[in-house]
């Protein structure tokens, strides 16, 4: 088992990363100043898997766990979830000190997460992420939130987790879409942070793909601890996390611009990613060769470059406007400098942006 | 004007107290790092009486303001409601930077904060209260809540306001009962941490009742100083914040049988804390004498001791025990042990408990 410490201070926590963590949940919980019941969260799918495990093993620790299913889907992430779980939660007499297990991908982690953040004003969360993109990123850094009907993730928290369980044994379910998906992420990483984690993906990426233990621990372990870094300089987003974001100003246009049916996440942020570089690269602030390097991964990792021609670069610069990361309609974009290093910038001109995104609309690897 | 610095590291912030604030409520917000478009919650009767002059005074600084009014009671202080207020957020385009502003008492102080809380994960939030329970106690202390139905504040998150600007002249509209119900809290910070002040209020009843604006302002100062000393000691209520709880465990049953129809917020802490003080000289931690006092300087103020006598005391436990600050069942009380200082104490008997409890529905002062 590896362990990442999130540094936070008083809301310091450990990410627990390995093979079969599941089962080891109550003995893990146990060690926390926990009450001893626990609402466990989860969807159907995810439920039928795994949830016996986690509840059997938290039965054993002493826990009496209430689990709450919610169907699966963004549309589920909703207030209306949120209120079933808080009815669940006074029902089963969960007190402040009883903890919110979140077992499943970021619809379960943001959900639940955002349950825990507000009941009672903040009860203990625990995030038992099952997907790779909740490994590597809803999981670690304390955003939780729930949709609005106009807007993703518009009514939320920063709000830390107690614990992390990443179990990579789940990831063995995983349909290849969903793992190309987490990749997305993982790659963002070594482009904004770690040029080293990047050398190792571009070797390594087959064996990922085939979902080898060892590489997975590995991408999960080093994806974290990208991100507690970053997280842990900026805890709500004020400045420097902001790099987090590569990818996302035009991948959130995409998704937001299909209406999130057209690809998911992952699949938008490299789009998105491919923007930014190509961006870079006509501002002069990035080499050629750099952005080759950033597209034949993403490619390598089965994930798509190109945005969709139907999407009207102008609309999407409307979008990005409306994001709520931009400030006064202002649009921030994530650049990369090199592979490890990105540079935070406004005020790029409608023409540049257009010119980039045309590009991508256009572009075949 | 006076001020009184909450200091909470980052999350510090300035109440300023004093007559006419609200005309100046422009010119202060211009010199915080904010947005320019605000939403000002509201309600009704407030709004009618004073919403005008702050939209005028923040015109004036530059904002463009939205007005959201939610109808008056603790009905409305509700998920619906805030729904309500993220869909008047967005239509407005409020980004993160954009202050939310809560003109009235407790209950839009609560619903506009919680909204604020997590309206795109938190935007600042500005408190003008307008009431003397909110000006000394809601405001003071970063909780923010909705009710659910099946109990008060059961959602809510703890965040703290960018500024608080509480306006002694809006006291002076309220109802005479609106203002015995704040001075509950005020004997209360007398009672726990400042002996000095209790002294004050004794001599100085009358005056603060017929609502002579220095004595207010003392008033409100000198609970937010008593408050914020506490909350600065321990922000989220890990400790000796639970202190502020004293007349809140027997209060919070109170209006909790009696559907919060029979007494206001006040009046039920009032009698709480008389049954606590009773319970301190019966557990032989506090003097006779000392219990008189804080019963005198209560029924000065006009609020009741007497705990209805319709209501079963082993009913009453049982409620206490399913409060939120009740931790597996375990009910804590906070007792005087003097005035001006006070204990916390768990394990208290059944029949202890319900000895002060019969002895504050059979007396008379």
């Amino acid at each position: 088992m590896k362990n990442v410490l999130i540094s936070l201070g008083q809301r310091s926590y450990n990410i627990a990363i390995g093979s079969g963590i599941l089962d080891r949940a109550g003995a893990l919980l146990a060690e926390l100043p926990l009450g001893k019941k626990a609402l466990l969260v989860t969807n159907p799918a995810v439920g039928d898997l795994y949830a016996a495990r986690v509840e059997n093993s938290l039965a054993q620790a002493g826990f009496r766990v209430f689990r709450a299913q919610i169907p699966d889907g963004e549309q589920y992430k909703s207030l209306q979830s949120a209120a079933t779980l808080y009815d669940r939660a006074f029902a089963a007499g969960l007190d402040r000190s009883c903890p919110v297990v979140a077992l499943g991908g970021g619809v379960v982690g943001d959900l639940g997460g955002f349950a825990a953040a507000t009941y009672m004003r903040g009860v203990p969360l625990v995030q038992i992420p099952t997907t790779l993109l909740a490994q590597v990123d809803s999981s670690v850094g304390g955003k939780v939130a729930v949709n609005h009907p106009r807007g993703k993730n518009i009514i939320g928290a920063f709000y830390q987790p107690v614990l992390v369980l990443s179990d990579t044994e789940t990831l063995r379910t995983l349909a290849g879409r969903e793992v190309r998906s987490g990749l997305a992420e993982v790659i963002k990483y070594g482009v904004i942070r770690d040029g080293r984690f990047f050398g190792w993906l571009e070797k390594n990426i087959g064996k990922v793909l085939a979902l080898d233990p060892e590489a997975l621990a590995h991408v999960v372990e080093t994806s974290c601890r990208v991100k507690a870094a970053v997280v842990e300089e900026d805890e709500t987003e004020q400045g420097t996390r902001a790099i987090l974001n590569l990818g996302h100003t035009v991948g959130h246009a995409v998704e937001s611009l299909t209406y999130y049916t057209d690809c998911n996440h992952g699949e938008a942020v490299a789009m998105g990613m491919a923007t930014a570089t190509r961006l870079a690269v006509q501002l002069g602030l990035c080499q050629a060769g750099e952005e080759k390097r950033v597209n034949e991964l993403l490619h390598k990792a089965g994930l798509p470059l190109q945005i969709p021609g139907k999407l009207d670069p102008h609309e999407m610069i409307k979008a990005m406007a409306r994001d709520k990361k931009a400030y006064g309609g202002e649009i921030t974009f994530i650049l990369p400098k090199t592979v490890g290093e990105v540079i935070i910038k406004n005020n790029i001109s409608e023409t540049d942006i257009v010119k980039a995104v045309q590009a991508c609309q256009g572009q075949n690897l």
